[in-house]
């Protein structure tokens, strides 16, 4: 039997899934988290399906061996080629950032027009267009691939006139197909999501999936009746960060996404799980 | 005893290597090429010591499966950070890109003042600048590190106002320095040359290492006796690539920088090594 009390895993390729760390902190203040984000192995974005599927394999593995009681795909691309895998093995709720996107972005449009943008996998993958006719079949979905943007926000510019350059060339595809929904695909993009949101114009929302994410995972909880119960009590580790690869880089960009102050993250070798 | 015959291993974090697959190529047109590409974990310039090390020592394992006569570490990175250690523990000539790429720096300067430009690894390692000063302890050496550039050249901007953009903010300061010579301390590198000439001006050299790299290991198969004596024939399988992501991306990209048209690339899973 799962204990209720046990910890929430959540992973990403590395640092941009501390964006829905964030928002479980916010929504589910009394819930524990293990985090790991694989540094020594990140972007996730560019790589394929096979690789993607055995990475994320090995870090749910990992997780288990933490004893958390549901894991969480804080990645859009391991959301995209690994999760309906994956999920069939374990025995422990998991989601991922996709499906909750999907509902925002269905409940967010009025013209039915959505743009997706994500890594060059998740697009490729072409699941948000298929959940998104899954729920609404005459919905009509563009994607476009942004590979630029995770490399302009790891290098901080995130209010930086190269940034908008780049942007506008990804968006202006979008911008042509009359979308009025902006699907933030990818964890690292609601760091430029002014950006993102002066050159789309005050007529498309942005959805940050990591929101709708979190809100999910509180109603599953609580559909499971693994909502933890006891109190957070001082020095009880309620939430721990592990990586991959040595942790002082994403100590500091961890720090500038959570205000939290994360105090340290213990590096491991994923490779042998 | 070593088979003269035998293939030399070459590796890299990617597909940059290849610029120094191409030198090897062209200058030594006898000789049979085995290229491991780490697609699966690329980058390794914003990547630790540590786990550079335990890539490189995995990737040297796999080369050694294929009965190389010698080693070029074509990254960099692995040459800062790895190649000191692997090649104590290794049976086999091994040369990386650092150590001549300061040679021809050196030949090259007159004032003594040299810019080194690398990924975050490279320049953070400090290894151009030791051995530099090794050989030459009057020379003033300034080191930058330009995560963006790796980004911006595999998204094909080779020529293009966001890559100058971005060229003129890292060179500022080493133009600031008044150095003579430049030294591409990335394989990726010498395919914006042409910006990076641009910007720097006529003054300074730019040293590709790649170029004196593929100069030294003639010199060293040379001085042990292992240049290939057979001849090439057709169907011997002269030149093989293999990565460990799926090749696809791979292929793109190395046949623009390779114009011998490579036709197929093998992915292997590399953390079995």
């Amino acid at each position: 039997m799962t204990d209720q009390n046990a910890p929430i895993g959540v992973f990403d390729s590395g640092v941009g899934g501390l964006t829905v760390v964030k928002e479980i902190m916010h929504q589910i203040p009394n819930e524990r988290i293990v985090y790991f984000g694989d540094t020594a192995r990140v972007p996730y974005g560019s790589k394929s399906k096979e690789t993607i599927t055995r990475y994320s394999r090995q870090i749910v593995r990992f997780l288990q061996t933490r004893k958390v009681k549901a894991i969480v795909a804080a990645c859009n691309t391991a959301s995209a080629y690994a999760l309906d895998e994956i999920e069939k093995e374990v025995d422990l709720p998991m989601i991922g950032v996709v499906k909750p996107g999907v509902k925002a972005a269905l409940s967010a449009t009025r013209n039915g027009r959505i743009g997706v943008i994500g890594t060059e996998g998740t697009v490729r993958s072409g699941i948000y267009s298929q959940y998104i006719k899954e729920m609404e079949p005459g919905a009509d979905i563009t994607g476009k691939a942004c590979p630029l943007f995770v490399p302009l926000v790891e290098e901080g510019l995130w209010q930086d006139p190269v940034t908008d350059e780049i942007a506008k060339r990804y968006l202006s595809e979008l911008i042509g197909e009359n979308i009025d929904t902006l699907v933030l695909g990818c964890t690292h993009y609601p760091l430029i999501r002014e950006t993102l949101g002066r050159i789309m114009g005050q007529g498309v929302v942005l959805v940050n999936p990591a929101y709708e994410t979190a809100r999910e995972l509180l109603e599953l909880l609580e559909e499971k009746a693994l909502l933890r119960c006891e109190e957070s009590r001082l020095g009880d580790n309620k939430y721990e960060f592990f990586v991959s690869d040595s942790s002082e880089k994403f100590m500091r960009f961890a720090n500038s996404i959570i205000k939290y102050g994360i105090l340290s993250a213990k590096t491991i070798n994923i490779e042998e799980y």
